[in-house]
């Protein structure tokens, strides 16, 4: 993650400020977390409810919420052995930046896209 | 952008609501629109702001701003010629998602390196 020099903006020198950023700098991290929000899901539940993504970008991103903290697997020792993977407490409070963002693509989504149209890259 | 299958859960079909995933997926993109916030900038005056940027990645990142839509750049006939970049009324909306970004990131942010530091990537 950037760490730049101490300028006198606090928000934007602040490395914690920046690591929201990071963490959803991936967009499959933040689509991910906002499919796990109703409770716990096994993988191919998982990649049903999200859609467009693959068993092993599925499974990276996985790993990456857990190294992060935000994501807990579970084992289960059933016949047939059973796994899913939860949010956790902290994973839970990301939802509502996640749902923020989500809201604003909805609201302002078509300007970006008229945007693109209209100006050549 | 990925566009998936339709699934059972709009919210993450959408492609709409993936593009403020997409638009904040380069850390730059934020903390650029996020250092925009008092009013226009010059070039030199928003690296400043920003801290840890060079000259090449700020220009690349407000073309990518420009291009959707969410900053405007203005060029002036002064002595010596003077160039600045404003957010949009559209770049002005998304200061909002930005801000509980990073409020978050202020707020949670030493549990994410703490999660890291616990656990082996």
């Amino acid at each position: 993650m950037p760490t730049g020099p101490t300028t006198r903006d606090g928000f934007l020198a602040d490395c914690r400020a920046r690591i929201t950023f990071d963490l959803l700098s991936n967009t499959w991290n933040g689509v991910t977390l906002w499919a796990l929000r109703d409770g716990p899901r096994r993988h191919g539940e998982l990649r049903e409810r999200i859609g467009g993504i693959s068993a092993k970008v599925l499974t990276e991103t996985l790993r990456r919420l857990e190294y992060n903290g935000l994501v807990e697997r579970s084992a289960y020792a059933e016949a047939p052995p059973r796994v899913d993977y939860a949010l956790t407490a902290l994973g839970r409070t990301l939802l509502e930046p996640i749902e923020v963002l989500g809201a604003w693509g909805f609201l302002h989504g078509d300007e970006v896209l008229q945007a693109q149209d209209e100006r050549p890259q």
